[in-house]
């Protein structure tokens, strides 16, 4: 890739995604899966770039939506409301109600209290909701504990006895139909043993229901596979796949996966610029111009992601890579060996086309960056970077005469 | 405040400012001053709404701005250029170029490496930059890694001795002009003994440039000011300023202040309705529409945020306060004795004016709410709640024919 060229033409800071890697990935995932039905929802909470999303729905792919605006992306691109479902623990009644009017495939329920406003929703719209249940196997996900759900103390789920009494309660409800059966224990495991121990559990309770004449069509084992950002192996998929298929024998299921991160962190680079280098009697600080606006996984769960500077040679030594937000926080790497830079100088900051751009933010009054697409070999703007008249459009009319 | 009154107007999540409040505030703090010329610039980077920017603006308030939005917001609400400097470790060439442009009051330097350039710059412009130095006067602030900033093995400033050598350089320099000194050593402090140590320290560097001829005019004694988010005692205004004066005698300069969380914290609450309260085996969790991507402090730095139900009664109880973001970092208080709630119940999660919406995101595709102030008893908007159509209006032309 040339970087140079790229800075020419849309400067630095930007984000660029390999969509031919996310595709590739995607094909990988879903031949480990070929001996039975499955589904990819992909988890767009993710990566949730509108042109990313249409590339993805091309291959066939379904969405996994954690929000109504979620939901909205996917039909947007042209996706099929019987392609995407929608998760996640604090949806409003106005948001169920939309969901409900769009015609998705099913809603998965966090808890008995969602299913009762979800029944009251339904009923008032005349409508029978399609659900599938998340439930809590609790087992450890052994992951960084902001992103482990699937134990009972976590917000997430219900507990096995509490999911079996809510399809019982929901195969009688008029207007309510259970669909399916949802797990995700936890993001970026690289031990996936913990998913075929929840498979085991959940597979159980699937038997017991079809034993009471509820048939589940949709067994959803979430997502959460890893990432080697530091190197390390990832899951086979092979192996993944088999786990939990060997668990599903005599069920007539389609499986339903959510991967997020293992579609598209590896895809994206964010390409940023060393503004100086400053060097204290303790420390070598290499200041670029991202900053944790752009990318906060280091901040807020201590991420690792590898640094590379394509263009510069010579002897390495340790040194801090920072933004120039004015905080201590704002860091994207502590003490990491890297050849002396100057001014200009293209930075890599890698695997970072998942919970990148989502999570980015106009703190200090930074516009959001642009992203890029590679595809088939060209390069192509998939996001404009934002003017500061963005930022302050929804402002502007509430100031007084000046 | 009826509450009722604005959820239906406005509905929730939204943040409330008290503008009265930041004014009292603004006023205490220059009044504890008075025995000496002094500017407030108000650090925006807290909370840089326009119309909280102009209410202050028209106290005669200057502004602390951290990159070139925050010069623009500034001048967007009518700031004269000579009540705004411009501070941070990563400004750009470009950024560096706009703020000499506009002319305003001075760039706080953060570097020797930054003063090159800046010097380049200036001299391609043919223009004379006024700048300030931040020293690191290495006294250590004793508060979260994240936010302290006055230590040599933090990014920010330079070391005494470096900053001597920069002020020799500039007063030579056909193309700088010193007029000040910096010093900012941490943020929330609540015992400031150590910003009079640091006071101490660089008003002893001015005496000695003094003696070498170089008179400066500004003592920026930075921010830091510690708000009382768990009821601890705030600092006395009264000493912290004859703290820092008892430093300056035989010295002409006007004290530069830049508090940020002090004015505006207290001031902010973000309203938010339950959504439903989930209550597994383990714990109680009140789920509400309000999320980490609204308020980031709770998970980024642990914060802690006083939570209060003022329409809802009964026996309290330990219980978690969460978003609706699928992570379990997306909390705002974790085993808070609060009473049991019920569905629309409405939630303040208080001291939240800084800090908040500032590094708010869109998250799960979420749109930013909308920000309300409170003046002279009237409520009115300062900022419209976001669409989802703002949210891809940069991404939408880039999509291929569906």
């Amino acid at each position: 890739m040339d970087y140079v060229k790229l800075k020419e033409e849309f400067k630095t800071p930007f984000y660029l995604y390999d969509f031919d890697l996310i595709k590739s990935r995607f094909l990988q995932l879903k031949n480990a899966f070929k001996a039975r039905k499955s589904q990819i929802f992909y988890a767009m909470k993710a990566n949730s770039n509108l042109s990313l999303l249409q590339m993805l729905a091309r291959l066939d792919s379904g969405f996994d939506c954690v929000s109504i605006g979620e939901v909205k992306r996917a039909l947007r691109v042209g996706v099929k409301p019987y392609k995407i479902i929608f998760s996640g623990v604090g949806k409003s009644e106005e948001e169920l109600e939309q969901a409900l009017k769009f015609d998705i495939l099913y809603i998965n329920l966090e808890s008995e209290e969602e299913m009762l406003l979800l029944e009251n929703v339904a009923k008032r719209l005349g409508l029978k909701a399609r659900i599938s249940i998340r439930v809590n196997p609790n087992v450890d996900a052994k992951t960084h504990p902001y992103i482990s759900t699937g134990l009972n103390e976590n917000k997430f789920g219900v507990e096995l006895e509490v999911a079996r009494k809510m399809y019982l309660y929901a195969a009688k409800s008029e207007f309510l139909e259970p669909v399916g059966v949802h797990f995700h224990i936890g993001s970026q495991l690289l031990d996936i043993s913990p998913i075929h121990d929840a498979a085991l559990i959940v597979a159980k309770l699937l038997r017991e229901l079809k034993a009471l004449k509820i048939e589940l069509k949709f067994f959803d084992v979430g997502g959460g596979l890893g990432v080697g950002y530091e190197g390390e192996e990832e899951p086979c998929l092979y192996h993944y796949a088999q786990g939990i298929l060997a668990n599903l024998s005599g069920l007539d299921v389609t499986i339903g996966l959510e991967p997020g991160r293992f579609l598209v962190a590896k895809s994206g680079v964010l390409v940023c610029s060393v503004l100086y280098e400053k060097i204290t009697p303790k420390k070598r600080f290499m200041i670029v111009d991202a900053a944790m606006n752009d990318l906060i996984r280091p901040s807020l769960y201590d991420a690792y992601h590898e640094i590379v500077l394509p263009y510069t040679k010579g002897e390495v030594s340790p040194c801090d890579v920072v933004g120039g937000i004015c905080e201590s926080g704002d860091f994207f790497a502590k003490d990491r060996r890297l050849a002396k830079s100057k001014s200009g100088d293209i930075v890599l900051i890698k695997e970072t086309g998942a919970y990148g751009f989502s999570m980015s933010s106009n703190y200090n009054t930074r516009p959001r960056i642009c992203e890029l697409a590679l595809e088939n070999g060209a390069v192509k703007m998939v996001r404009k970077r934002e003017k500061f008249e963005d930022l302050i459009a929804l402002e502007e009319e509430f100031l007084e005469n000046l």
